[in-house]
Order: C-alpha cells, then sequence, then structure tokens
C-alpha cells in the first residue's frame, strides 16, 4: 500500500491502516476471530477468488495477525488462527458492530456485542479506570440480534 | 465498492466498511475528527491528488459523515464539517489507535487518548455498565505522547 502522509510512520491509525487498511483484510480478521480457519471456509464466506484470498491471507500472517498452522500432511494444508495481536484486533471490529450498529442499521440491529459468560449487552466506552468496568477481550463476543436472519443466527451460532 | 459477502447487507462491520472501507477515506475522517475543514488542509495533510480527494470527500459527503458548509461565496468555497455519524465514527478511529499503541508502536506512544477536560488518560473498554465510567465522546481526544516528533506535537497542539 502506498503511504502518503505527513506523519509516514507516527500516526497509529496510519500504521493500522497500513496492515489491514483493505477491507478484505478487515473481513478476513473479522471471520478468522469468529472461528473460521480454513482457506474454503474464507472463501465460501467472503466469495472471493483464490488468487486473491492467498495473497489476502499471506498479508495478514506477514503482518502477524494471523498465523499458519498446518491441519494435513498430505496434502499439506493449514490453518489460519488468529495471534495474540490479531486477536486484539477485536476492539476495531467491535467498534465498527458499535458504530454500524448505531447508523447502519435502521432495521435493528443484527449483530449484538455480549458478555461470553453472562450474555449481557455490552457497550464499547471510553473509561479513565478499566480495571473497575471493562471485560477482558476474550470475554466479549456476539451474538444475533431481533433483526438477525436465519444465514445471520446460523453463523453466529457456533462462535 | 464491490460487495461479495454471504451477508451482505446485514453485518455490521460489512456495512461500515462499504462506507469508510478505503484507507484514504478513513485517514480523511481522522484529519476531520482533529478540526481539518478546508479542501487544502486535508491535501496538505495526506498529499494526496486533487481529484481523488475530490472523490474521497464527496463519497463521505454521500454517506453522511461530513457536511459541505460554503465559507465563501465568490469564489464559492467550501469547508467539509463532521456530521454526528461522522462524530461518531471516532469510536472506530480510537479503537485503530488502541491497537496501534500496543502492537505498532514499539518506541513508545506518539498519540495517547486523554479526556479532553482532564487530561487523564483513556483506555477504550468494553462495559456492562456504561453510565458508571464512561465518558461522553466528545470528551474524548488525543495530545502527543512520549514518542511524539515535533510535527505531531504541532499537529496535536490545536485539537
Amino acid at each position: 500500500m502506498q503511504r502518503k502522509t505527513l506523519l509516514p510512520s507516527e500516526c497509529p491509525i496510519a500504521r493500522g491502516l497500513e496492515q489491514v487498511g483493505e477491507w478484505w483484510s478487515i473481513l478476513l480478521m473479522r471471520d478468522a476471530l469468529q472461528g473460521l480457519k480454513r482457506f474454503d471456509e474464507f472463501a465460501r464466506s467472503l466469495d472471493i477468488a483464490p488468487s486473491m484470498l492467498t495473497r489476502r491471507l499471506n498479508s495478514l500472517v506477514d503482518a502477524g495477525m494471523l498465523q499458519k498452522v498446518p491441519y494435513s500432511q498430505r496434502p499439506l494444508r493449514y490453518e489460519y488462527i488468529p495471534t495474540d495481536k490479531g486477536k486484539d484486533f477485536l476492539v476495531v471490529l467491535m467498534a465498527f458492530v458499535s458504530w454500524g450498529n448505531k447508523h447502519l442499521a435502521p432495521e435493528g440491529e443484527s449483530v449484538q456485542m455480549v458478555d461470553r459468560d453472562s450474555g449481557q449487552r455490552l457497550q464499547l466506552s471510553f473509561t479513565k479506570t478499566p480495571e473497575l468496568q471493562s471485560l477482558p477481550l476474550d470475554r466479549c463476543t456476539v451474538r444475533p440480534g431481533p433483526a438477525a436472519s436465519a444465514a445471520m443466527r446460523d453463523r453466529l451460532h457456533n462462535i
């Protein structure tokens, strides 16, 4: 990705976008964090050409966001598993969920952020004392909202 | 942007990316939320070709994220001001800051999230009871961190 900014190597937003700035990459991270692992699963979810998918997956591996782990030796096949850096990207995805639910879901929410343990609704908040109120990232998940289609319910069933 | 997903109109992340999925658009929203308003200011910040900048600004106006407001009649000139929907996009930008600071800033933070009133550091947290701890979005701003260059300090000086 060509970089053209006054602050080329400093702004954390610009740096982040260099790594995941293509919408395919962001949707791939969404899928990986929802538990998809295999090439065919990503291809089916995103309806993306194999050559393009290979490029995007490799670029996320190069960026240290996905790890390539063999699951079959003959033929050699890999799964793509989020690294810690990739797992932490959940905060960006959840920010999109939060903003999208507020401004892009006039028919109601299809996806809601909830506590994996209690099922309680979660919000993304700016806080001064996170230790008091904040939930660890791995407790944060999504469930179908009232406007979810059957396909969405099915998709989110096994996260 | 071509849309190819199993859940074309439902996933709030995919919907969000349809509106701002190009990294130029995300950096333009960053600049607009940092107070840049005029064509020349955006062009200088992003070193972007005028025709491209016009297209990106218009697409953010079409998406309802920026509002075009005339500031001069002869010649007719416009400023680009974030709408409420655009202002709320701050949560996505701050999620990039949060993730970028953690994983993409080995030399230290150049940008930190702080409370506009008290200057206290802020975190982006998942909370169940936001009203207790969460700060309104317009209280959240950024200041230069310990690794900020002179250019970054200058840029963030007047936010």
